[in-house]
């Protein structure tokens, strides 16, 4: 058993941006030499959040849609009274989406569903560079 | 240290379907034979998420208006024009379910609520057999 | 690799209450002298979930304020009528937002962004002493 800790940085353009980090997974988790475990995506920072999705442009658009109407970008925000950058709304949506995901993999092989990816998305008003961990648990 | 896998396959009805599945956890568990570590419940697969809730029915029925709410069977979806299957308010709901969780046990019992039990939620538009994924990292 | 199991008490006031328990992960983690590995902060009951965010007052009242547009408090729910406790929105809520998350260390320290908080968000309708697992599983 051993745990392994990876840093990758991305670009991203902010507003609900959702990048598909599948192979970025994939990388680390080859470069690890394990083939059982937990690995664990998780971005350091409270304007992102980590989830899965069927990466098309379709589904990708309606999860931006739903969030939108989660927490809409256009009415007020305490924090943005308090702090003046005006990404408030990204806040709220990176804290009901949440900073992480564990996902299994076997025989160096993630388990996730052939239609199924792992994506960041940026919910911060502009663009960034982002870092992920993927920290890896297992065997 | 030690990493076990397990696959449970269950049906479902689809239409945000709640299942206990608190059931198969103990089950793989025990079958571990592990004392301490993380349960981690994970569905491969874009349409269905993972979560915890009280598991009676009223509660399960306030989840599902909830979930309508958040995103409606009979709006529009970019995804559905894309690919015909009419789940595109099955995508974003699992991608804002996520998943999977991770549940902690110790001395053999998940440390879970009284109240509180695992449950898969299948967002599918339709009747699933759904595979679970439960991978214990622990000792 | 070893597993610990830590459990902690807090006073919360409910109704969306957010508490900051980072120094508390903080402290199981120095105390468990582990240096790489996953710690799951876990909430073993139904009116309860865990997150990040940037702990200040103003993001914690947008968050409250988007939890009240996703389940108000003000609207039917059939597990009042069933159970009577009048909680059913704290149900929906926990469910949504979810009980747990794992989030990775490294030489010790949580790898955190710099304004990002673990917190509780404690949704139930009254005060409670909440119960928190903190397992960390690592080396």
């Amino acid at each position: 058993m051993a745990v392994h800790t990876y840093r990758e940085q991305i670009r991203t353009r902010g507003e609900a941006d959702v990048i598909d980090i599948t192979p970025l997974a994939q990388k680390v988790l080859a470069r690890s030499r394990l083939s059982n475990g937990i690995l664990n995506a998780f971005v350091p920072g409270s304007t992102a959040g980590i989830t899965t999705i069927e990466f098309e442009s379709g589904a990708v658009r309606d999860l931006q849609a739903a969030i939108e109407r989660l927490a809409p970008r256009n009415i007020h925000y305490d924090h943005d009274r308090r702090w003046g950058d005006g990404n408030g709304y990204s806040h709220v949506r990176a804290a009901l989406l949440k900073a992480g995901l564990a996902v299994p993999f076997q025989d160096g092989q993630l388990l996730l569903g052939t239609w199924q990816q792992i994506v960041l998305v940026d919910f911060d008003n502009r663009p960034r560079d982002r870092l992920i961990i993927f920290q890896l648990v297992g065997e």
